[in-house]
């Protein structure tokens, strides 16, 4: 094995530096600055430190890194390459550009090796938050004995960005309240903004910040590798804090023009400064990715000795297996649970012709889940007591359950605060490590301090099930600030989120169903506060059909039908109720149940227009908000019944009077749309 | 003047808890908990310490009270009513009922006397640094020598809730930063959260946590309403930080079965409890919203005190005013600003023709708007080098721009950090105080991180101006992360928000112009990165077309369409474009424009149909993103030509190709339809 001397180690660095500024470079744009300042401590980082084997990316052992300043790409990309994962160097000169593996900033599922998606700053650091306690859930339950799997760390580097975004507190908070002490953050202290110093808007006392929160803070110099060397040391070795690091840093290191300044941060430098560069740096200026034979030699040693730690621990994992072959069959089936049996049936045992709320349909369905997948994980921000995702039970609360490591995390019921932002988050990191399956929940109207992590789950295509009660006007007294209005057709409009607003128990047990067995992305249930009324399928109904988005809840007896009224959720009740009046006045009426309109819109065209025919002489899509998102399926003679002003404060009832959904406000409303027409 | 005994003093708290509790019981619903445990620091706060005047609730000098924990509205209803404010007992009777002037939370503009909605935690704390920050903006124009305005106070209660929400920390850390001395919070430390008590998920040091962002911090045991007065003083007395004062308090204090416990929180206690309450505090319990006639008559003197405080006050705001005559002249005229003539032409002058990012366009008209209204004030979040609200000329950084109280808050360019929620609710808090046009920026992607702040805009009816550029995966090689898709269509499903997604400099002109003269409420702006094509309206155009919100850009040279293409922003041009290619293929294309959605739906139907015929053989609605939200508008016959996945990393113009935003892929699909109809 070579020693890797300080030349060596700085040539390594400079390599990295090199690549990012050719790739920023050829790219035209980017973000040189980070990476060229970062090199050293990273570099340290993951040649030192960070467990890893390139040839397995997905290795359950693996330490994770998340880069939450997620527009440093070209240090990651960089360190991929050199460290021998798949992503070659003409990716690298693809940087940036169309179907190349390395986007401009770090994306989950579109390169090897990178572990969560990040560039909205705050995300990183609170999805890493997420991953640290999915990996002390697993440790509690399957490594208790000190082998096994969950021991691995979550290392990560976050910026003076990612701190002042308020996700990156409250996932902060919650991690110092857990005492997450296999999380370890390196804090890229480099006094540059995008608009120029921190001194214009950044003057928090950040380690002070951290330890009233309860984390473990250390301060090195950036360039000083021993002092992170024995500092990551001590963050490993405190296993009851998260540990903070705080690394100086320069920003463009290696840059005679920006190096220290803002301009470093985000775009090429120019041929001419990039040939200085590459001259300070001692590096030929005539070649563009240039790595030098030596690193490449050096680097090669470095991955098999990766390897050969790989074995040791998986040696390890081995006789773990093979003293604790029930545990073992449990991780596996974590990982990749079993169909179960009677699934459907299970779930909606008992949830035909039921009224209630239908969050409470949602929790009696989620405890039969929860009794069915024993590594499902979750909780609410303070609202266990009314929102849907009520708490299981036969379990405790994680973090506080008992004295002990492995008991702290034993238990499934997660207490998130008042923190929906980062509870999106920490769920999605917890999703990523493919052992447990999260859910979170709030009042629907909070959906909105939680949309970014939403959208992450989106683009990152995980399972997380987002869980939003109290989905209109009638949540009642609460009032306007707590009533959602344009939230259904918010979410709706995401892409890659399936939205589903169950009207009874039978649509929300086959919600769940398409859930476990069918979802590659995150869902998210919509939830009444309110009792809903039971209401008659057709007779034969084939519950099959909820999957498929929509469906015909009744026709007319005989003949085709006048009108259609199309809704979901709570609505649903009110539009059987309205053909009743309807048909008395003599129209025939088909009534539409819609619990999910990205299941409809992904039917065959033939089986849309079986339910919604496509010149059909009228069709009101109703629903207790904004609704205008149902036009999309609706064809061409539709008629929306929303809502498109705030609400108010009242008593529920009071509240169907006031905004028009009852029966014969409906009806009244729809006769004079027939009469029109 | 009678004198304040403890025992009168403990009769007015206890006239506060029982109205609370009657309330909450007629309401059968509601927050009783926080309004009991607050009582005495509270009714210290307002009897001691508050500055106003309840028979003129917009004195402009009076301190302002935020009730960030708006749960708690009984609390503020009791206060209001007990101080003379113009809120009756009956009203009160009617808490949580509809029409009611007492909703379940505090509602600006629906109660005299609440001066911001809260209620979605966090928010009050955010919107009253904003407010906090206002006033300082005031001073350093107009009060420097001490009188003037802008000498109140922002005084607070924030609960754990409130410091849970990562906004908090956001707007905590701004104001710290800002050194905002004319800020005080009481903290309500009760321990106690919806879930148990904070020692399931809270466990921060918050005076350290406070302390690190620059505040200044003291500790008082809520009873001891002398600790309090001396505390307040001191806070007040500290000019050069924020303060918080931890109130040690006792959830549902007086109840002998919820005090201190986590069911105090949110619900009616039931008559048996709220009678023993009433007993315990001494209370008649046959009597419901009693109020002895001791407290009457003294809070009849304390109230003619106030009053007696707000006229010398006024004397010397009248001494300032005949000393300052130009400067009492400019601050009516920032609270009323006089018409500009020529308004128009003086933001048009220029812009006609100009082929250019809709973003510099932006820019350059909000130069003129700065240079005609000198109390225009805002910034981003970190992107005043890319985002449109580019800095101001001609005037610096708020909060370091020189030494001096005075200098720093004379400054018109926020920097509000990465920090979009709080920058949201500041922005907010600055338009509350009436006399600023606060406006602020960020990319579009990041309007997600913010939206609560811009749905309370909406709420409050507050003309906060939201500027979103990078408006579409056109940003190019940043990557989906930074890509909206679906973000024009949210922004416009918010009830009361106005979107203006212009299409070249003349309509931004005047999109700024209808700001400047009509808007009632919040304004959002989409603009894009990329340079957008100059485009022809029709000969002899009239400009005020573009307030109708949509309008004809271009029609056949002679008879009537075959099809109207519709789009906004940065796809005009390429419907124009492709109107020309389907006339080459023998179609007669109308162009239409549509900047504002919601402001076409504003007009008479006349119109619409005029611009839109309803039953045109075809209309095709093209935006780059999820472009559903058109369909609103767009009639029987429509077609949408949208966005329904996410971006990607590459240049722009790549990006036009592979998501067929050219005129030549568009042309293709459009014919294609042309031939199946």
């Amino acid at each position: 094995m070579s020693t890797l001397t300080l030349e060596l180690r700085t040539r390594i660095e400079n390599t990295i530096r090199c690549l990012t500024v050719d790739a920023v470079e050829a790219a035209g744009c980017g973000h040189p600055g980070a990476p060229m300042g970062l090199a050293r401590p990273v570099l340290e980082l993951w040649h030192s430190h960070l467990r890893f084997d390139p040839q397995d990316p997905q290795w359950p052992l693996r330490d994770r890194f998340v880069l939450s300043a997620g527009h440093a790409s070209m240090l990651l990309y960089s360190l991929l390459h050199l460290f021998g994962y798949e992503l070659s160097l003409d990716e690298i000169r693809q940087f940036r550009q169309l179907h190349s593996k390395t986007p401009g900033h770090p994306e989950f599922g579109e390169t090897v090796g990178v572990e969560v998606t990040t560039g909205p700053l705050g995300q990183g650091f609170a999805h890493g938050v997420g991953m640290a306690l999915g990996g002390q859930l697993t440790r509690a339950r399957f490594g208790r004995d000190g082998n096994g799997p969950g021991y691995h760390y979550i290392y990560g580097v976050v910026s003076d960005g990612d701190l002042m975004e308020g996700v990156s507190y409250e996932a902060a908070s919650l991690a110092g309240h857990l005492k997450l002490g296999n999380l370890i953050y390196l804090y890229d202290s480099n006094q540059v903004t995008i608009d120029g110093t921190t001194e214009l808007s950044f003057s928090e006392n950040v380690p002070q910040r951290f330890e009233a929160q309860g984390w473990h803070v250390q301060q090195v110099e950036g360039e000083d590798f021993q002092a992170l060397h024995d500092a990551l040391k001590q963050a490993r070795e405190n296993t009851n804090q998260p540990s903070l690091i705080v690394v100086t840093t320069m920003i463009g290191k290696g840059s005679p023009k920006y190096e220290g300044k803002p301009d470093a941060h985000g775009k090429a430098f120019g041929t001419e400064e990039a040939n200085k560069t590459k001259e300070r740096l001692g590096w030929p200026a005539d070649q563009d990715f240039y790595i030098p034979e030596d690193v490449k030699s050096y680097l090669a040693e470095t991955i098999d000795r990766k390897i050969t730690e790989r074995k040791t621990l998986d040696q390890k994992l081995e006789s773990w297996k093979s003293s604790h072959p029930a545990l073992d069959l449990a991780w596996k089936e974590a990982r990749n649970p079993p169909p179960i049996e009677n699934l459907r049936a299970i779930l909606t045992e008992g949830m035909e012709g039921k009224a209630d709320a239908t969050r409470k349909h949602g929790a009696a369905v989620m405890a039969k889940v929860a009794e069915q997948y024993p590594f499902m994980v979750g909780g609410s921000a303070d609202l266990a007591g009314s929102a849907a995702p009520a708490l299981l039970k036969n379990t405790s609360a994680v973090g506080i359950a008992a004295e002990g490591d492995g008991e702290r995390f034993g238990g499934r019921n997660l207490f998130f605060g008042v923190r929906e932002h980062a509870m999106g988050a920490i769920t999605n990191g917890i999703n990523l490590d493919g052992t447990f399956l999260g859910y979170c929940g709030t009042f629907l109207t909070f959906s909105d301090y939680m949309r970014p992590s939403v959208r992450l789950a989106a683009l990152m295509k995980v399972r997380t099930v987002f869980v939003f009660t109290h989905d209109s006007i009638f949540l009642g007294e609460d009032g306007p600030t707590h009533q959602p209005i344009e939230h259904v057709d918010a979410l709706r409009s995401i892409p890659g989120l399936t939205v589903f607003r169950p009207a009874d128990g039978v649509e929300t047990a086959l919600a769940w169903e398409w859930v476990l067995t069918q979802a590659q992305g995150p869902v998210a249930f919509i939830l009444t506060r309110q009792k809903v009324a039971a209401f008659q399928r057709s007779e034969n109904f084939d519950n099959s059909l909820i999957h498929k988005g929509a469906y015909i809840v009744q026709d007319p007896s005989e003949g085709n039908s006048d009108l259609i009224l199309l809704g979901s959720g709570s609505e649903v009740p009110l539009l059987t109720d309205s053909a009743a009046l309807l048909e008395q006045q003599g129209y025939k009426v088909r009534v539409v149940s819609i619990p999910s309109l990205e299941l409809f819109l992904n039917q065959p065209e033939a089986y849309r227009n079986e339910v919604i025919p496509p010149n059909h002489p009228l069709v009101v899509g109703v629903e207790a908000g904004r609704a205008e998102s149902l036009r999309i399926v609706m064809g061409a003679n539709s008629l929306i019944y929303g809502i498109n002003r705030f609400g108010a404060s009242a008593p529920w009832k009071m509240l169907a009077e006031e905004f028009g959904y009852t029966p014969s406000k409906l009806t009244e409303w729809v006769l004079s749309h027939l009469k029109k027409a």
